[in-house]
């Protein structure tokens, strides 16, 4: 059993400091990487800091994972010692339910379901880590390959905060001749923003601020406006196809649904800490959709980075040492991230 | 222009009674028709007793209306002296919008837009006068034609309350091996049930109470559930790919979204006087979907109505005389009515 180096944060008020884990031998199937760039998410805060629950400590965060081949086991057919792989948000599951075998492993029904990378329990019975470490042991099925052209530390973000934002545009429909707005300009929405213009949507930003808005220009909107500016507010309703909300807390649900034309969605994939006001009627007289979307199967993720790859897009990122792992999360608590901090794992 | 009788209320607590309301003389496209039987809606009564807000008085209700053709305008290619027709909740609209060219008149996005039956305003400038009432002239696009085997009293209620669950049940892909929930047996439910099992669902009725469940069987449900029930709702959650709310007010958004699947639909009908909590986490978590509808365009209320003349689909009604409005609205609001009140417009 590997001992590898790790970060771990042991309370909800705690600050990480290094530590060590135990990773699995590969199995026969199972994949053995050097993690080099680990995302940090929101949710890895959330989790951390209990504001989704309580949890097990020490937890070790990161399910944005990307590195280098280093084993594989004996039937591995997928991968081999070199190849640049990335893993996300779980890293098994039943592979039999309907689910499963629509590719959508994120929604396993068998008891106890998806394997989430970080505070979950694998097959094998122990707590899973995330990648805040120097390697991790995953199911060749649960990998995904990273294009030649795309550096690791862009291909890390994209295992969460890419899924997360690519999934449901192209699920509800981004594309040409639609309105799509990206409400929020953070680690997901900027990300959110380069998709649906590269699928050939008309894009806007909808910020709180304008702070942004050069940059949101420049990954492809064609607007950015601020949810603050009544007037402009009041000019876009009934008009967006879509609208892709990357906000967990503070959205004035009502006001953004009457945004969209009939038959419009807001798909939210922020999950906020506590219960939303919503009036029905906003739904029903236009036929709107309210959605929620979570991540998306592996299939789905390579897919993306795929499509990152041949689109060039890639997040923006910025790339810190292990112990400043708390200062940017509070950063990121505060909106003061550009967009993405990736933890360089050689620094652990 | 012709004077014809109908029943009007003059307030939110007033009571219904005998008057006189004019009607345009058909115009070059228009169809004017004796109006045989009106339904009456729940939305009749929100909108008479003030419950959607202010209106205007003295108001006559009835937007599920059906009869007979009498006169035709000099173009009127469709119709002709004899046939059988319906109107429901609209008359006319732009004809020229991007909704309108979809089929999607209900949601007309001109000024002034869709121009309801009642408590709207025609493209004549005039206040619309519902079909409480022994005539009505209406363009001859916006009527449907009442198949030849079905009986004008069944027609009516399927105006509304047969589009506005025939719709979303399509639109949202109720069909074989899914497994449908229609919240609520009512007006709006009892139609729904029966869609639903037409189009190959498995259908579960969610019922407050069991006392319909024999009529909910027979209409074609698989099973009905009180929602009162904590078993069997435990053991109905993540199970529904569809849900169907035709309730109003009281629904517990949160635990209906529960019974869903992931990528599961709620869809509401309903249309809640006051707003409703909702956790988004129950929405983002397995990707369900909250949609609201409204209605359906002519070419599918057409459909709707060929389709319950194929599969022998009909409301179950209660014929009144005009001179019981007012006891009918009681019983309505208190659920106690099986399942549609229609009124014999002879007694007007």
């Amino acid at each position: 059993m590997p001992e590898v180096a790790a970060y771990a944060i042991d309370s909800p008020t705690g600050r990480y400091h290094p530590t060590t884990i135990t990773r699995r031998e590969p199995g026969p199937t199972e994949v053995y990487f050097d993690i080099a760039y680990a995302g940090i998410c929101h949710s890895d805060i959330h989790t951390a800091r209990g504001g989704w629950g309580p949890i097990k400590y020490p937890f070790v965060g990161g399910h944005e994972i990307a590195g280098t081949v280093s084993r594989v086991g004996s039937e591995v057919t997928k991968f081999k010692v070199g190849d640049r792989v990335g893993v996300g948000c779980f890293v098994d599951s039943c592979r039999e339910c309907d689910m499963c075998r629509q590719g959508e492993e994120q929604f396993c029904t068998s008891r106890p379901g998806t394997v989430w990378t970080y505070n979950g329990v694998g097959r094998d019975g122990l707590p899973t880590d995330g990648g805040y470490s120097k390697a991790i042991t995953v199911e060749q099925d649960y990998l995904m390959r990273v294009p030649d052209n795309m550096a690791l530390e862009h291909a890390a973000p994209l295992m969460c905060a890419g899924i997360t934002t690519y999934n449901p545009l192209k699920r509800w429909g981004a594309g040409p001749g639609k309105r799509v707005g990206i409400l929020g300009m953070g680690g997901l929405g900027h990300m959110g923003v380069q998709f649906a213009a590269a699928l050939g949507a008309e894009t806007i930003v909808l910020g709180r601020t304008l702070s942004k808005k050069e940059d949101g220009l420049k990954l492809g909107a064609t607007d950015y406006v601020s949810t603050q500016d009544g007037a402009a507010m009041r000019k876009l309703r009934g008009s967006f196809d879509l609208i892709l909300s990357t906000i967990s807390d503070g959205v004035d649900l009502n006001a953004v649904l009457k945004l969209l034309k009939a038959h419009g969605a807001l798909v939210n994939v922020g999950l906020p800490e506590q219960p939303s006001s919503l009036e029905i009627g906003v739904l029903t007289g236009q036929a709107r959709v309210l959605a929620g979307s979570n991540i998306g199967g592996i299939a789905e993720t390579q897919a993306m980075l795929d499509f990152c790859a041949e689109h060039d897009l890639r997040p923006i990122v910025e790339v810190i040492s292990a112990d400043r792992i708390d200062e940017a999360y509070d950063n990121v608590v505060a909106s003061k991230v550009r967009y993405r901090y990736v933890i360089d794992v050689a620094t652990i």
